[in-house]
């Protein structure tokens, strides 16, 4: 998959896909028919492998099946069941017993948030590494202070390192806690009437829940049929991501500026060229960055919107509009932290021309230190505050998790 | 081009596939190098059909090469030349000559985004007619009016029919004044500078565009390369759309509950089906419809936010968020609209219903009658107001374009 | 009023105020009763003036009341009545007869919003004569054109004004669309059942709401309870007003950075200063014209859900949440707009910085013109296309209306 | 304050008002001086109550001064260091020394979100306390299970009522974690600069914003001026819960339909009439939560859209719109949770008609059960799954914390 319209959408590979979803549906199909054998529910023999029943070639007619029913899910299971009928006969009336639509949908979900979180989390440690790096690299690397886009004071290059690195670790914690996903199994109505029936009783019927639920590497969780906010808080996390990514492309963007030229992004063939203009090299990664950042927050915000329009014991709309909301948001979440990654460790920091604006900028950069400290020589008092103490708390944070 | 995760996804057909859009793409190179022969600025030699010169097998390799230059543009120009020089080596040097890659990108989703409205435009009229013919059938049928979820004061289905109708009316009126969307040439930063270098003077610069616009029979306009206007009005239209036709779909979600049981959803082979009550028969359309009119304002909000943060005389990433945001906004509105005509075409009206609803409703819904005019017998005078004339206003107005 | 967290939200004045509202429903109710009057409907002797009903002590009450049934109109008109009742009895009986509390509420929004429409194009006004002036003045003042932050070709500052007049001519011919709002009459269920009651037949019945029109100078049209769109354009609208003041505060924001120093904000006595650094001379204007252009899609997306969220013959919530949504939208519109206009008048264009940064960024900013015209002398043949025409084209534009 | 274009305004008393704001900037200002004091940087002397510096009758002016500087603290400094003078001439230079505008701000916000976070925790728990008594007294309740708006399979209205506390239970959680916001301590750029030149080193300055920080009871963090996830987050939880409650409220809006007269809103004198109709008894509450989770979305995306845009080390407008959004975020969300709180305690369940809808759905309502278990009597195999564990999970689940 990749998408014209998204350039770097290729850096999520086949995360979300049609086919990724196709997969992660019969995963959770054969997590549950699995448990129903391993809890003595259905026999032994009723095993068989689902992941060969459906495939690439059928993902145009499971697309087009799928409004019929209004998600995916119904058509996929129609096909596997033709298609089991002539493999194992026994397995068909156990494939999906139990479980209803959402369930199936709601945890294939969730498995691919579980990937895309997965592979954020790789990014954003190359992106902590590197920041780690810059941080302490120029710690005394000095330019200007800008507040209000205005000179305010000095401060070090390490410093606003250890700025950005501050909305990366929040980034970090945001979707380390929002990222344990539980699975969704609940039945018609979530009460889990048809497999009680099956298993005889709720306490049987829990531990079959349970079962598939270790079969995935899920966490359990009451049924969440109409109470999302599992995937708000996904979303929001994602979000945050984008939001800190967006800070620092922000801080590239203006850096690398011809007029101010303190930040470069890392040149590589071909990489920021234009159809016209030969002498341009633009700074292409902070540039699709900032759409990332552009597009994410209402794309949370539909998530929320959908959370709140829920009703019944399943939504009449809101719920088929979280599935390709979340798509996009994984998948450009993902671009955009592989991006940010390499943005940051091929950055090029001009400490020289970091250093001629600071000194270009006096001595109306020193006003708030001479208005503390008369008559002192700014040159010799850097006036840098708490730099170090702050920038080793950050590296510090970093290290915790 | 198929989304499994957006169900109904494939009734918008080819529009704005990466194909199409690379068609458009070629489509706009063509107009301007005919141009430039037409202009007399390029030799009748150089005149060569572009369409052959990239194919459905080349869109992976578009789209991965997409992100180094920031556009699709780029590699696609760079690809064109390649098979371009074997068969007309002196065109190579014309293609895309004066042009700037937001020339070509913003043009082509232009032709793309006349392309949604035209067949939104089909999709309106279908629904037009198909809500004339509701609420003149229905004029009479009697139903109980509702506020805030309660019974009211009797109306009649008719007039229900043509509120809606004037939703749909007020979206095809605000289509039609965004939908003429203009060309962008503007060259490098929206001077013109490489045209009128080309062509020698500003005059037949101008001209040349005037050329290229009416080869792709678009309206000309001052370049508008930082001035979003043209793609917010028409993100606003297609929202303005989702809204009337969720409104719809709102309706026809409280009515067809079993309670109200009104207005049913048109039966079809396998529709509306579950995966596991056989019981179940759900109004899939009218929930499809609700989903996209939660989905619409959000993008439709990206477009503005976008608009709003340009800068420059090319902007650093809110370009780039544009083009994903419209094909997603296109996509899903033209599929809403086929649904929304196929939806009203196909409803069933339990008129039956609708009078035994009333009549229990009494005195209740009566009551604001008998405060204006003491003492008379609903039954006998039926309180609908102007609905005859409300109707026929908004009867009059469908015919007026 | 005003309010402390936003700052310059004084620049609105009594726009929209609780009393501006109060006001305003008293002008419909007033408008409704002097038609019944003059419509022959209601006696002469019924004639009473409206306004000194209600008054600046009660808000505070009619805000707490307004929660019990839901909307501001019910306390008002139990207070109305009541003060009625000593001074004109005759009258009490008649007041509001006919009308339903989303009729009154609707009309007075609308009149607060032709009001704020009619601010806002005093203001684009001034903005378009600040433009034509700087379009005009600076048509050769050359300087470096900038795509996606980098250098790109030579511009004049004349160019830029006339994109950025583009964007406000975009907003002004917008605005004028969306700004002509309707009256609101339906009664209780958008049938004009009691006005027709009243009046007997249907035809004097809406013979009397366009009376009602006359008298607050609205046009009449059918009732619109749940068709919002007249309310999401002018939503639109205004978000398209900030979008394009906020592409202009983009461009002034980096033209005024220390680096850049090419644009520079009026300065008045206090403007721009700072609690601690006594250096600072902030672009004020521009930063408070960007947050509002941050505001203004999310406010515009909410009209937008809140329509397609419409259901029944009057919305359960999305009728509620237009109401606070207009009201900070138009005074953050009419307040931006203000600044902007003091922006644009008072704006410094060091034109002797423009001509050293675009020396400075030569040769690379000639690369195209040599590639188009080699061995030519770019300081000698500007290379500015069809700037002045351009320029003329959109002056010629602002003429228009 | 109350808003008269918010229903339910004044529930939020005096949260987050001009007034609270100015008497929380005071409070970080006092705090200051105090550690200043306690730290032996300033002498004993200076110690001064620095809270009747301004009241009510300044707030208009204030707000007008805050255009200038861009912000409510410059204007308010200047007033106090006036009124100050005379008072306590020593203490005018120590005020605000160390700190820059930002700090201040952002911490008077964080003491406003801290009040709000406490007193929307007060509704939680009466919420919490309202759906427990619900989900134990309704176990047995027996009911229709609706999904995609159709009869599904039979629930009771206790597991409803306990899908409602899941959400809850959520939102109570998400604000937990969220509620605990740090001080903002930073100096000009972030560096904490002042502080140390007037501490001496940076140990100390940092000895002394914790000794601020303890002042006020908030944690200490390094400087996030430019890092807002700890502003987004909170947003984010209110939003979350909105959504909780506009489920919740949705669900009420169907119950309380008549043709489903399951769920009745609680009676009080006057509420829920209507201005027209003597028979209305609208479900205002869930109307107005329902305005509330609508509204609220768009919001929490306004201050993540911020939080992207930042840049520098402080913003240029992203900063400047967080104030009033969460000022708007928190009193709604405040309003809505005290609304649904009392929704919740005086909602009227009519099992009666629950159980009668339930019987009239039949047969199609057990067509799932019979499929599973061929030949059951349903009626006497009430196909309630795991209902109670369910319940009785949930409700441990609220016990827990």
């Amino acid at each position: 998959m990749s998408d014209l319209l998204w350039p770097g959408d290729h850096r999520a590979g086949d995360l979300f896909t049609d086919a990724s979803v196709v997969a992660a549906m019969i995963r959770v199909e054969q997590a549950w028919l699995d448990a129903l054998i391993e809890r003595g529910l259905a026999e032994p023999s009723v095993a068989t492998a689902l992941d060969g029943l459906a495939g690439p070639d059928d993902l145009p007619s499971l697309a087009v099946g799928a409004e019929s029913g209004g998600n995916p899910l119904i058509p996929l299971l129609k096909l596997m069941r033709a298609r089991l009928r002539g493999r194992n006969t026994a397995a068909v009336g156990w494939l999906h017993k139990g479980l209803t639509s959402q369930d199936v949908v709601d945890t294939a979900l969730v498995l691919c948030l579980r990937d895309a979180a997965a592979r954020i989390r790789v990014q954003l440690s190359a992106q902590i590494s590197a920041l780690t790096r810059l941080a302490g690299e120029h710690r005394e690397t000095r330019m200007a202070g800008r507040t209000l886009t205005q000179h305010a004071i000095p401060i070090t290059f390490g410093l606003k390192a250890a700025g950005w690195l501050t909305g990366v670790l929040d980034a970090r914690d945001t979707l380390a806690e929002a990222a344990r996903l539980p699975i969704q199994v609940g039945g018609a109505a979530g009460s889990l009437a048809a497999p009680v029936a099956l298993a005889g009783d709720p306490v049987t019927a829990r531990e079959l829940v349970e079962t598939a639920a270790r079969n995935l590497d899920l966490p359990p969780r009451e049924p969440w049929h109409t109470s999302r906010a599992p995937l708000t808080r996904i979303g929001d996390a994602f979000t945050t991501c984008t939001d800190a990514w967006g800070r620092i492309a922000n801080d590239v963007l203006i850096g690398s500026r011809p007029e101010v030229r303190e930040l470069i992004e890392g040149a590589a063939e071909g990489k920021g060229g234009s159809s016209a203009m030969p002498n341009k090299q633009n700074p292409v990664h902070a540039v699709l960055i900032k759409r990332a950042a552009i597009a994410g927050p209402p794309l949370a915000a539909t998530l929320h919107a959908a959370s709140a329009a829920a009703v019944d014991e399943r939504p009449d709309g809101s719920w088929h509009v979280e599935w390709a909301t979340l798509r996009a948001l994984s998948r450009r979440t993902l671009t955009a932290a592989s991006q940010t990654a390499e943005l940051l460790s091929g950055l090029v920091v001009e400490s020289g021309r970091m250093l001629a604006t600071l000194h270009g900028a006096r001595p109306g950069i020193d006003a708030e230190q001479l208005s503390i400290t008369p008559g002192v020589t700014p040159d010799h008092h850097p006036y840098l505050g708490a730099t170090d103490e702050i920038i080793d708390a950050v590296l510090a944070r970093a290290e915790r998790r």
